[in-house]
């Protein structure tokens, strides 16, 4: 029944039974995004015209692209439990809950960065500032990402599965966004005094704010979704979701300083514009010479970006992404999981750490 | 046994069965409030101590007090159709949920009109403002926001009530919260053009961001709450939620200009200060003769709240809020709900619409 209901949908029909590729899932996941969203929008325009365009702006962030990481690793980690003959259509409000949950972090973490561009067009502070002035553009970006955190809520609560399992699969999602906020406060509390931070509160923050919030509880709850708690795959997902999220988080503090804006979408050198105590900022502040540290203070941002590569951090980081991706697929190479599963989570693991943006 | 659960339990165990007065549901909801917050504070400072801080400072605003009015009507709403038969134990969670989305939107909005005060106390962003800065106090508020409402949610979810009741329950909810933020966007579109409001428009924010969401929709939780989708209940819940209701947001705009900030726990005139278009003043224009009209535009805030009243835009708010409440009542006398609900709705009625902050 789950295979004719995945062959018989127009969305995931043209999807080989045993290979779901990659375009194919994030299809799937923007069209039930897309079908939640009209009514949705539909319902706020009828009160006021206002709020319909209000709406209509919170869902062009919504599908403004992106990686969509968070629903692969979820559709990946339910995967390798369910196989290839699960439910896929069953679980696809819940891996767009995700991706709405993911725009609410995004909006009001830009916010706070005060960051310009995201993915490439104008953050959504920006785009309402240039309205209203800064202020209501503030104001309103708030209220975007309130809004797509309660969509997100909605869409998860019309995933078609037994209430246990969405009981437990509800658990694992609070947990991701209490960490996902926790992780940003330790993240703007870094920022107000950089230089009491430490090489170890950088991970710990990588480790709430992105590791366990973009690999490791997406995964959990993906094996959650297929209504299982095989202790094996969840500890394999553990270890994976960790060091590979870590992985992830280290990779984004080197674009954050080297990254191509072209490709990553946001302006060059952003973190060291912040002053954002990243593990790669501060292994540089550990590593450097008493002269460079003193320069590292005063000068230009495309200065501070050739001193940090003078100080050997980024191939110190390099090293770090890849002894945790070892420790991630080593975790993974016995898991009881579906062979295929495996394969595209071990492409993944490479794909979200040596990624250009 | 829903009884002698009740009569059982520690804190609502001193409550006359038939008789729950407010300072015992008070008392209730944030007893279940505390005990809640006491293991998420817990979990955060385990992660790291500063998480401890910013939690702590959540929880303080939550129990900080307030009218406890969206759980109050959420409790007769329930009331009125269980009887005093009813687990009330059973909705306590629900209850509480109400009141941490409440601090959510509170926390939100403050931050939004830059209030310094709220409940007498200073405003999130104002305590984070203090320790480093505006621009932290601004970020952590908005994080604050969102911390409490994920806690809402998961404090839902542990409702102990069947699957299906907590769904339709569930449903109210996010409608509620949808119209909350929908509501405050209106605001605060409102402020960036105050001369193009009007007073029908003036009332259809008061209706969606107040009206709906402190007693219409509460109600209407309670009612879901209790199971039951009585056609002659929800009607009257509707009428007396969205008269009473609009009611309330009316007594607020002439509080929010006439108020005893020693009462209120607001800054005095706070309303004419941010040049909000609320009902009271966009009927103070157009009842302005042009004199008025030029004055209101340039005066301080003391004279500008002379002008308002000289316009006699506040008696005609005042009838107004008579009418409605009268209208409320009607619709509540009919209704078949248990004699000692419509009582205290009744008395509800009139405290939430002629009280003093």
């Amino acid at each position: 029944m789950a295979n004719d209901t995945l062959a018989g949908n127009l969305r995931l029909g043209a999807i080989p039974r045993q290979q779901v590729s990659h375009t194919a899932l994030v299809n799937a996941v923007e069209g039930t995004l897309a079908d939640f969203l009209t009514p949705q929008i539909a319902m706020l325009d009828a009160i006021d015209p206002s709020l319909g365009g209000f709406a209509r702006t919170a869902r062009d962030l919504v599908m403004a692209g992106g990686k969509r990481l968070r629903p692969t690793f979820a559709y990946w980690g339910w995967r390798g439990v369910a196989g290839a003959g699960g439910n896929a259509e069953a679980v696809l409000p819940a891996l767009g809950a995700l991706e709405l949950m993911h725009t609410f972090a995004l909006v009001h973490d830009d916010l706070m960065d005060d960051s310009a561009t995201r993915r490439g067009r104008p953050t959504a502070h920006r785009i309402f500032g240039a309205r209203h002035g800064e202020r209501f553009g503030s104001s309103a970006a708030v209220l975007i990402g309130d809004l797509c955190l309660v969509w997100a809520d909605q869409l998860l609560a019309r995933t078609p599965l037994p209430a246990a399992t969405l009981l437990e699969v509800r658990a694992r999602y609070d947990r991701m966004r209490i960490e996902a906020v926790a992780g940003q406060y330790l993240d703007v509390l870094g920022e107000t005094d950089p230089a009491s931070w430490s090489v170890d509160r950088a991970l710990v923050v990588a480790r709430h704010k992105t590791a366990s919030y973009t690999v490791q509880w997406p995964l959990d709850f993906g094996l959650a979704l297929a209504g299982t708690d095989d202790p094996e795959v969840a500890e394999a997902y553990r270890v994976y979701g960790t060091t590979v999220g870590e992985a992830f988080q280290l990779r984004d503090d080197l674009l954050g300083v080297y990254g191509d804006p072209a490709v990553t979408g946001k302006p060059a050198g952003d973190d060291l514009r912040t002053g954002k105590p990243t593990t790669l900022l501060m292994l540089a502040r550990r590593m450097a010479t008493p002269a460079q540290l003193g320069e590292l203070d005063t000068a230009g941002i495309g200065r501070k970006a050739e001193i940090v590569a003078e100080t050997g951090a980024p191939a110190r980081v390099e090293e770090m992404i890849r002894a945790r991706v070892a420790e991630g697929l080593t975790a993974l190479a016995d898991a009881p999981i579906e062979t295929e599963a495996r394969s595209v989570l071990v492409e993944l693991a490479t794909v979200a750490t040596q990624r250009p943006a």
